[in-house]
């Protein structure tokens, strides 16, 4: 098995380099991005995938699937993909299975997989006499997906948080009205990522003050088929007449975020939606487990109200908890009716001005 | 002279559609966006033109201009106009004459101009013997300069706000440190709007806490040709040696917003872009003396510090200032390097909300 950047053709390098762009094409959550592209014995790319989210084909199954819609028998060709192949039957088969029964007789991935379940995909290619050579372009599809990284390392669940403020960043009005700041497109939006989580996290005094159902809803309300775990956590009771209760609710009685997150994991929750109050944004924010952060923004100021993050513990600008419009996984920046998303990433905090003077 | 929707040809009704899409090409500003269209007898658009803002040709001279260009003799053709065409001499020469030396035998515009010293331009073309027919979608053309004409009508500047703040809409973090919180795209972008307007306007309490210059500066630094006027608004003295100071500068000793606009009216002054801080913007905000306005969003959470916008008296939801993203006169959402530029228009408040449960 070849390592490092050498051993590589150049077909192989911007193949990579297209499995990368395509790797973005999903969406953030359980699983990684992951993009690949079949070589044919010239080096031409005769098929692609990348993977939709959680549930759906992994990347190399999608580009296989491709080839066979095309009519391209995938036998002596190349599978370059941006992420080691899964060993592992999760909710969808092994893909180390998939390649070997296509007959792919050489497979360059750029990262290694780190979870304890699916790692092993190179080793057990290689022992079946496929060519394999990693990390080719290790750094970038390292950085594509840095945080879920850092979340399977810790064994939680990868985090995405939820805002719907005001430009002023309200999210309620001074008298607690709420409903609503933004408009039914970006509403709507919200309960798609509701859809593809497997938990939604509220505090419980969002239950109480808003009394939220906290289901995945298409736009006639109905109930989308596939339903999160519906999670209170905080110290506060929840009233047994809660529309929030019923199957599939939880209520965690703890104001520890990572404790939180433990106990879900345990219970097999890979992707958490924390959707409010402030106050568990706050806490999530402040002990760094958001690992995206969707803000939807309405045109309008409120001048006061409950401002839509609190506690966040900044003194000065170069303390500023500082995040990117991410390019990948959705579209960073986006217009919703009449409101806007920004789609973040977290980053490292800023380096100090270079720049003096108004 | 026609009035009124009726009497108008189809390819004419077209062509205003056209005109009106064009106007929006323009900028915001002392003068409304504008658009043109000419066509030949037979009906069919020969030669466009749009105002790109104050101080450049008017859009009918810019229409005519390009059927120059095109080797188009605009004799015997109509100008369709979504703005009555001048009858005044300002930075420009009067359209009327520009159009009845071209030739031009029929003129139909949207809505009337409403400025004393330019309006008068239908009953002039008349006079000459040019057949003139107003009103053709008179409704979408004064909406797109609505703002405009209220300023107008008001006989005070056209009033263009600007904030830089972090996504929880602080202008400073706690330690009032804010260079910078947004980056150089957006600052350059700034630097855009501060070269066009007539006059700059910030609180003496920013000129006293940041020091700035107000000029119109380029990427390099460098000044810009144009300068507007520097205004300090405020009743707390200016130092001897702030750097806003010098030639181009005043300071009016008031916190009347109003007493501001009349007072820089006289002066000439017809576009002003209020800079902050943020009391300054919230005293425009209140009195309804904002008509556009330009959010820079830095992705940055500072937690606590200085509130972009403050005292704008909201109690309910209801009660909520309401913009719109605008989509004339510049993009209504913009990526600037990091930052997302939010171009927005005022709006009447919001009706009642019309669906209930989360």
């Amino acid at each position: 098995m070849t390592t490092g950047s050498a051993g590589f053709t150049a077909p192989e390098m911007m193949a990579m380099e297209h499995a990368l762009l395509l790797a973005g094409q999903g969406v953030r959550g359980a699983n990684p991005l992951v993009g690949a592209v079949v070589l044919d014995r010239d080096g031409a790319m005769v098929a692609t995938g990348f993977h939709l989210g959680a549930g759906t084909d992994h990347a190399e199954v999608a580009a296989l699937k491709s080839a066979a819609l095309q009519g391209v028998d995938p036998a002596g060709c190349t599978m370059v993909v941006t992420l080691e192949p899964c060993n592992h039957t999760g909710r969808t088969g092994p893909c180390t299975e998939a390649i070997m029964e296509a007959g792919i007789t050489r497979v360059v991935y750029a990262a290694a997989d780190p979870t304890p379940d699916a790692a092993g995909g190179a080793a057990r290619l290689a022992n079946h006499g496929i060519d394999v050579a990693g990390g080719l372009l290790e750094d970038a599809a390292t950085e594509l997906n840095r945080r879920w990284l850092v979340a399977v390392q810790a064994r939680r669940p990868f985090v995405t948080v939820k805002v719907a403020q005001s430009l002023d960043a309200q999210s309620a009005a001074a008298d607690g009205s709420s409903q609503w700041i933004t408009g039914p497109h970006a509403r709507a939006d919200g309960h798609t990522i509701r859809a593809r989580v497997d938990a939604v996290l509220v505090g419980t005094g969002t239950v109480l003050a808003d009394n939220p159902r906290l289901t995945a809803r298409a736009l006639d309300g109905s109930d989308a088929s596939r339903q999160p775990l519906r999670v209170a956590v905080g110290l506060r009771g929840i009233p047994g007449d809660a529309a929030v209760r019923g199957s599939g609710f939880v209520h965690l009685e703890t104001r520890d975020p990572l404790a939180v997150l433990t106990e879900l994991f345990s219970r097999g929750v890979r992707h958490v939606l924390v959707e409010g109050g402030p106050q568990l944004v706050g806490v999530f924010l402040m002990a760094d487990l958001a690992d995206e952060l969707f803000a939807y923004v309405a045109p309008m100021l409120l001048g006061a109200g409950v401002p839509a993050f609190q506690r966040l513990g900044v003194a000065t600008l170069t303390d500023a908890h500082v995040w990117r419009l991410d390019p990948d996984g959705a579209a960073g920046l986006t217009q919703l009716g009449d409101d806007v998303r920004l789609h973040l990433k977290p980053i490292a905090p800023p380096p100090a001005p270079i720049t003096k003077g108004l």
